[in-house]
């Protein structure tokens, strides 16, 4: 392999390090030593994890090289998946286990004086992500790796993650997460890997000597995008795949042409300022925000990812035209959809692909994932704002538009109606860019996160679409990893696991836990597994003392509640609820009050910062649980947890310690919910509506493993049309409605505080049709506080749960999505290069 | 040195890297493949250097850690020169060179197929500072370093150094300087070094019970410090030294108490704009900005210093009255003088010291260099501005100037208009505080930078503070380091030198190149003494041909005038005598042609972004170039080359290029100037007035080794006075008036162009008397012209100069300071822990 001059240099750069404790002693130590430039008298956790951190990074590149010349040398095809979020959370824990390497490292951390499980405290999470969407990717990434898929991750490299939630007098408080602040040792800024993204201008148009037209943007501003690289290693594997995020950098070359002159101090404070695209993360979920910022970063992911993927694939010496045999990209929701749009404008105008054949290979490369069809969360941009800020966008999608709607109207001749709904373009006063829309016309596939999801998608929002192309719409049920969500997070559990399966085999191929079922009635198991349970509950009530000051009692049922807070999502029925239970217990007497299950209500989850309603909520939480938890009578029996900046560290904390977990969204509004198998493989049970992935958990497990409640999707439409005035007509059930009065009586702070609240509870403004569920719901929890006092059962419900969950690791779900829609095959390095 | 746990991590960090080749190879090899992460695929020269220079980056880090561990294990009193500038340029080849390694690296480098001199060049200068105050505190820093003083620079981490200068059109356009976008390899951040600085609020006064008043500034915003290292390596010892920059954070603790609910994208971006106080140095030379941001980076810079100052003082368990026996602090002019201020803050309201207690330590830490007298540059800023940013600031300088004043009044009783001219604070309707005054009396010495320039001090500008303190105004002539302006810069004449001396030990005891002048008359010595010149002038000549296509004959006499562009340093002079050339060759027949000398005129500097006549004077020589250059017959008699973007790696390609160099100030403007040292170091000549330090140099050399001309300090301002109407009644001289004509009658381009030059150079307006030195100007330079027509003569006066400049090694200069000023001692680390 020499090149004659460079001999000596490759020479020595072709030996591992080896995975020895002794030498991972001296990395650390080196690292400590030079990399930190640390002295023995000024160093902390803080350094020995950040040693630690860069001695596994070492260890890292060396597969990710490894990996990436791999796919270069066998030129195989990649799936690229594009997504604005990868909330990824820490990492030690993650590539230790991984890699393999947790007894080398806590053995020669321990020798070294340091605890390894101390360390991994010692890191900030990566929060490139609002919630689901993001964590998501994250997983889907583990998976690709362990499953050795040719596969890249492409985002952004946000300088400030999501914001850190801080509670005030009961309010939230949101704090920038400068989360780079302490270095990032898992990224590799690659300052050769750089591309230009232009914005505004306009477009110029000539006919070339062929008689053809051909457009030129002229671009009115350009910004670098400089690659950062993040290793993702598989688990059982050396294959590491890489999530390549961009940074926005000012580019040199525009500003010698557009500098002014004389303010130069403003120019360049201003200048860094607006152009700071990948300054922030916006911190919406199932919201869309319609700021420009948004728009330029979603342009900006797609423009830079698009010319890096054509470079690499140049590499090929294929034609363009052959781009789908080698490229697959799947579009993580909307946000990177224009990717459709500015590859026409590559093959088109940049590599003259006539029209036709260059739409040919776009509709063979793209993939779209439809994470909601809440309508306040469907990106629609004005044709104003794409005007300005990509002409030559706006008239390809106009183009791409016009010969769509022919083909509608060759279905549906002369249906008007049908023409203006399936439209990209959505007609009206402010035109806008229906994104959905163009997502689906400009893919392959277009997928919904799990089974009840896909059919409203199919049966409702895209309806037309689905009878247009029967092939095109297909459903993917999300899945979760089970390396972070069960084998790193509840290390109790998977050793038991291990024990019950027969070896860790389960942690690659989870359809195993099958095995654990036929244990569910074995006592001494029941008892192994409740301990487990305890522990972690142990674990999080310490937690929870040390941080917040709060004594729990660890025998209480654990009922947990964490995600976004919004109103499809329900935490209002949750601490109605918790008045409900908390007037109820007020009412009984001191026996009565002895035979109740006392339960530990938790909360968690941020409000996006514009969400007026959700922040309010939030308040009402925090009032209602300071006036339980200071009740010294009640508070034996029932208490309200807010865990304060929900986030996968707080997660991985949480998820273990649950007894029940409540997934309770309005049915027909989440699209799978996802944390709920994350719960049930942690033996949590569900309290929980049909929605989402609750549904196919439920067909999974048995019905009567979970505590379901309240309408079916296709009774909610009906349901939202009863009128409900204030004097409640239906079925009788007034505990509702005692229940705003006691808000309304100032119970819980003044009542113009949660005037908001109240009114989107009243009539018709119930949309998320909380009073008809009220009653079902406290039923559930009824019935779940019930059970709990049969250990026994409990144990062999949470077992026969757990062992249900094998269709739910998002290896299943990646490797359907690599069968069905990318058609890729796995690419294994050697493991034998180990040697 | 066990501390139990720890043993193994301590007794593995005890060894040092060897520094043999193969080592070294081993070395660098694993940054590129693991620090850098690269593969053999995607490697070039820049990931070579930047290998490279982490694989020395280690070692430097073994020494800089060596050198604190000692410094603060014998508890030496130190010295902290704090500057807003550091002008270091680039430093792999300098660390190189000081630490002894240039033969390793070299060899290892070849055998792995790179070149290291090549390696050099792809290294972006760190451009810290302006010009002259900045590149004096780096060439400080290098002989503290090599004189094993205790001594540390606080500066600050700009992300935008000096701008680069780019020429359109004959113009100047600033493009950003955004050096850091390749990493730098030679910093070390210190994220457990961070310290919070307020800004604005108001004083809360209390009464003690003791009676006594107090006072407590309660903050308006704050910001943090973070501290990043760079390690500055010295000459023939392992100490290293530390330049610590402050680069300025949100804080993050009161971001959550101010942060604004609703608009959180919108306040997390402006806060990020708002507060990046380290975002970019101010391109000002000799000028004050008066701009609140600049009084923001100063407060900034001294108020993190000297929290870092104490907390280390404080741990010598010494009384805080103590602080001056192990503290001496240098401000390298005005720009950190809030540091008087901010040091009384602390001792009184912080820690309960007496006013006169605390005053006494302060004017014992405090030392104050001068570094100009134009009145222009003299920082005086407004008392409003200061009262709403710094407000306990701004009473604490209210009562240092009461009990000040009074000590005027004691000496000077009833001299209302003493009072007035020496307060610190300038009356009048926009009430400003001088920060010179406010310097010196808070200050233990105060000196200026050469000879003329402290007498000037305290004869003229602080004529009175002189009569007053008598010990307090000193001299210390700068001085320039002579590894990085000789040894490196020039590497043909270092070898020379050493050959001549009989030793290398003139880097480190530049008083010994005295002993060259022995061989000035030696015929041979003068061949390889202009061989070593014309090898330089060749590689300049290779320089200006690939950047900028123009192609020079070396043999030409090469006149250099490089600095920043300013009415006092008279580029106009050098570039109207070049027009008056340039005329007197035109009127040549061929004969008298062919007999003229060829000269080039090499001119560089930046203008100040805002300077607009300085940008004028840009136009005028790049329009003029072009005229000259562009004339087939005069073009090989006459050049006129405007090199871009003069910065320290342009200066150490130019300088050791130069046959003559001008320094052509208007006596009694410049401080010392200080490049005329490195010109005559590298056997250059000067053509110069006696101002600054080439009073010095004509009398170390001799006067009739240098061509000076012109008014002398003394008879300038009688000059100023007579009245020199347009007809020019002076010495009957019409060439200057003729030069001015050609310009109005647009031999240059449009005459409106040059409206604002012609107006600054006619009768009164003419400040720096341009009319009067004119003529004596074009005889200096004709004189320099005929001398160079005679090799030997002219070799044995460079050599003799070279000879003579003993003086102005930085080792002389800081060798004065730490006697006479700071009263420090050398601590010398042991080089046998080299072993």
């Amino acid at each position: 392999r020499g090149e004659g001059q460079h001999d000596l240099l490759w020479s020595l750069m072709a030996d591992y390090r080896p995975e020895d404790k002794e030498t991972i002693q001296k990395d650390i130590v080196r690292h400590v030593e030079y990399t930190l430039a640390r002295t023995r008298l000024n160093f902390s956790n803080m350094h020995a994890f950040q040693a630690t951190a860069h001695s596994l990074r070492d260890r890292l590149v060396e597969r990710f090289n490894d990996t990436h010349t791999l796919f270069a040398d066998l030129d195989v095809r990649r799936v690229y998946y594009v997504s604005l979020e990868f909330l990824v959370g820490r990492s030690l824990r993650n590539a230790i286990s991984n890699m393999g390497l947790s007894r080398p490292y806590s053995q020669a951390l321990a020798e070294l004086g340091y605890q390894l499980e101390a360390l991994y405290d010692e890191e900030k999470d990566a929060a490139l992500g609002n919630g689901g969407l993001g964590r998501l990717a994250a997983c889907f990434m583990d998976s690709l790796a362990t499953l050795n898929l040719p596969a890249w991750g492409y985002g952004l490299r946000y300088t400030y993650g999501m914001f850190e939630q801080v509670i005030h007098k009961g309010e939230q408080v949101e704090v920038p997460d400068n989360w780079l602040v302490q270095g990032n040792p898992w990224e590799i800024e690659r300052l050769d890997v750089q591309f230009s993204v232009s914005f505004y201008g306009h477009v110029e148009t000539t006919s070339g000597s062929d008689g053809r037209i051909k457009s030129e943007w002229i671009p009115g501003d350009r910004v670098l995008a400089v690659a950062y690289d993040t290793p993702i290693p598989g688990h059982n594997t050396r294959n590491t795949l890489n999530i390549r995020l961009w940074e926005s950098r000012t580019d040199k070359e525009f500003d010698m042409e557009s500098f002014n002159r004389g303010d130069y101090m403003g120019a360049v404070r201003a200048r860094q300022a607006s152009e700071n695209l990948t300054n922030v993360l916006y911190p919406n979920d199932n919201t869309y925000s319609g700021k420009e910022l948004r728009l330029k970063q979603e342009y900006f992911l797609v423009a830079a990812t698009l010319a890096d993927i054509i470079r690499r694939f140049k590499r090929s010496q294929l034609e363009l035209s052959k781009l789908h045999t080698k490229v697959t990209i799947q579009l993580n929701d909307t946000h990177p959809a224009l990717g459709i749009v500015e590859l026409m404008r590559i093959l088109v105008d940049e590599e003259d692909m006539e029209w036709d054949e260059a739409w040919g290979v776009v509709r063979q490369v793209y993939n779209y994932t439809n994470h909601t069809v809440l309508p306040e969360a469907l990106e629609k941009w004005p044709v104003t704002l794409l005007e300005v800020l990509l002409p030559r966008h706006m008239q390809i999608i106009y183009q791409i538009n016009l010969l769509f709607l022919r083909e509608v109207e060759t279905k549906w001749p002369g249906n008007l109606s049908t023409l203006s709904e399936m439209s990209i373009i959505e007609e009206g006063y402010d035109k806008r860019v229906r994104m959905a829309h163009l997502a689906i016309v400009g893919s392959k596939y277009v997928n919904g996160v799990a089974a009840l999801h896909t059919e409203i998608l199919k049966s409702k929002v895209f309806r037309q679409f689905h009878e247009l192309w029967p092939e095109k719409i297909q459903n993917k049920t999300n899945g979760v990893t089970p390396r972070r969500w069960v084998d790193q997070a509840n290390p109790g559990l998977s050793a038991l696991l291990t024990q019950l399966v027969g070896s860790d085999a389960w942690v690659d191929d989870f359809s195993l836990v099958a095995k654990i079922k036929a244990h569910a009635d074995n006592p001494e198991t029941q008892v192994a597994w409740n301990e487990v349970k305890m522990q972690n509950k142990m674990r999080l009530a310490a937690f929870v003392e040390k941080e917040m000051g709060i004594t729990i009692d660890p025998t209480m049922l654990f009922d947990v509640q964490v995600k976004r807070i919004h109103e499809y999502k329900r935490q209002l029925l949750n601490i109605l609820g918790c008045i409900h239970r908390f007037h109820r217990l007020s009412e009984m007497d001191d026996d009565e009050l002895a035979a109740c299950i006392p339960r530990c209500v938790f909360m968690s989850g941020k409000a996006a910062p514009g969400y007026f309603l959700a922040k309010r909520i939030i308040k009402l939480i925090h009032e209602v649980a300071h006036v339980i938890n200071n009740d010294p009578r009640i508070s034996k029996y029932l208490k309200v947890i807010f865990l304060p900046n929900y986030n996968v560290r707080l997660a991985e904390l949480i998820i273990p310690a649950s007894d029940i977990s409540q997934h309770i969204s309005t049915a027909g509004t989440e699209a799978s919910g996802t944390s709920n198998m994350k719960f049930v493989m942690n033996g949590g049970l569900i309290v929980g509506t049909l929605d989402g992935a609750n549904v196919e958990i439920v067909e999974e497990a048995g019905e009567d493993m979970m505590f379901i409640f309240g309408l079916k999707a296709d009774e909610v439409d009906a349901a939202r049309h009863v009128s409900f005035g204030p004097t409640r007509q239906h079925s009788g059930d007034f505990r509702f409605q005692s229940v705003l009065a006691s808000i309304e009586q100032g119970c819980f702070g003044p009542a113009q505080e949660y005037q908001a609240i109240l009114n989107s509870l009243r009539g018709h403004n119930d949309r998320y049709c909380l009073a008809h569920d009220f009653p079902d719901f406290l039923s559930a929890i009824r019935k779940a506080e019930k059970l709990f006092t049969n250990k026994s059962e409990w144990a062999r419900r949470s077992i026969l749960a757990t062992g249900s969950m094998g269709k739910f690791s998002s290896d299943n779900t990646i490797s359907q999505y690599a069968k069905e829609i990318w058609h890729v095959e796995p690419v294994a390095l050697d493991n034998a290069e180990e040697e």
